[in-house]
């Protein structure tokens, strides 16, 4: 079956540019699509194919995959000018991994649905590190008949798929949630190690207790030596959170849930943004806490 | 030396109860002190020896160890009536392993030195459990001569002990980093399960991905499980975060720097002490954030 496949992936992004090449590792013939002329002829270079428009590589794909930065994005590489909806055959299965308000995926789901396609919500996380060999996670809802067509793609890109029920919306309900922590955790360590800073502690002695101890989160391990050592080269950036929680602060308002954390580090995510921040590494919240505070932390 | 040397522990909650036993448990002879008659009667069916006051445990013992709940209380048993300082023995070690303001750790330590005392900052963090099998941290500052005298004492109520140099302070401020990441995380993990159960999603299945993705933190890990099942049975409690991430918004009040995350979860747990919630366990304040969202979560 992964012989006859093939697969498309528009926007070859950080995680869409690992997704594609860990497709073509996996033997299925890939055609990518970007806005970047550069990027494209460096996926030719990897022995790739590329398309000038999404209808064009969707055209004789079995799997679309979707990775571009959020909502508007989407519905234009789908229901745009040389969109991808019109030119698919139908039954041709659209991944959706781009993170966007459930409410977004729901309702470009239904249109997909009503022109014949199949539909995973497939949010994905793991860093590009992990795109790269293939190894991301997919938080993934829909009909099994889609996963079941999509299953050697999505093998090829993921080490990991959290099947969450045949609902679309689940998917990018799960991200979300996983999200709000994230974000929140990023400013949380940005705003303990600030502290620390602050009070005349060494980082690394806080960073290395701290990874052993109930303070610890997933974020901290990764994020706080880019803080301690003063590097913030973007793996991720603050203008993703700014994106990531402004989602969930507008389905948590459309859900009347109070979000008063996520409010809190959206509004630094948003200010670090403000101060021409947005394209560093999103630990660079932290440089706006130092600075409020009159410190410097390394790097600054 | 463990067989001539003895110990106190004034304080016999959940923290000074499980050191006193594992100091029991090593062959220390120990006498306990507490405000509970029941709690000592119990000790002393573990074996124990009790005292009537903190200066009637510290008289004969090598080391004493402090585990009451904040420096009000610890000023007390140290400097107030039948204080312990007026009556330990000269070169006695005094381990604080209260979690409160640097700032009063460093100026207990000061009185304590000036009576001839050593002094080890010596907050703990592991939970009740760790603490009954000798098994907490020691986030620890102070002198060599200080840590050699007690370290038979050290080894018998902790797996891990961080050394952090020699300056009385350190131990407090480290564990007080700790503490704003624990609260704002236990806060977090409140708010994204609440959104979570919102928005419609199955409790035990976002806890499931969430564990395993970039989302997760020791307290989603730890908290999660009582929020998803409703359970809050106190391990630790709301008022002891109104306590901590009182003592990080004071600190860095001090030090002028701003902790938007740690007001904002403080505020959240005042508000869940203020509702009745204080001495529940900490997870708790998922309960007020529930509320507010009006809805039900488990247990309520």
């Amino acid at each position: 079956m992964a012989d006859s496949m093939t697969a498309a992936v528009i926007g070859l992004g950080s995680m869409g540019w690992g997704a594609a090449v860990s497709l073509l590792r996996a033997g299925l013939p890939t055609t990518g699509v970007d806005v970047r002329a550069e990027v494209l002829a460096k996926f030719e270079g990897e022995g790739g194919a590329t398309a000038a428009t999404p209808g064009e590589a969707a055209a004789n794909a079995d799997t679309v995959f979707l990775f571009v930065v959020n909502a508007t994005q989407a519905e234009e590489v789908l229901f745009g000018p040389n969109g991808a909806a019109a030119a698919a055959r139908p039954g041709t299965v659209f991944a959706l991994c781009v993170t966007m308000p459930p409410s977004a995926t729901i309702d470009l789901a239904a249109r997909l649905s009503k022109a014949g396609m199949l539909v995973i919500d497939a949010p994905v996380s793991g860093g590009s590190a992990k795109a790269l060999t293939g190894d991301m996670s997919i938080m993934a809802s829909g009909a099994d008949e889609a996963f079941d067509k999509a299953a050697p793609a999505l093998a090829a890109i993921s080490a990991k798929i959290f099947r969450l029920g045949n609902e679309i919306g689940t998917g990018s309900q799960v991200k979300m949630i996983n999200q709000l922590l994230a974000g929140v955790h990023i400013a949380a360590t940005a705003e303990a190690l600030t502290l620390a800073k602050a009070v005349g502690l060494d980082l690394q002695t806080v960073y290395e207790v701290i990874s052993e101890s109930a303070g610890n989160s997933w974020m901290f391990g990764n994020r706080g030596p880019h803080i301690v050592q003063g590097d913030y080269t973007p793996h991720s950036a603050v203008d993703i959170f700014v994106k990531d929680l402004g989602v969930v602060s507008s389905e948590a308002g459309a859900a009347a849930c109070p979000t008063p954390l996520t409010e809190t580090a959206l509004s630094l995510f948003k200010e670090a943004s403000a101060k021409g921040l947005g394209r560093e590494d999103d630990a660079a919240v932290a440089k706006l806490l130092a600075e409020r505070a009159g410190i410097k932390l390394p790097g600054m």
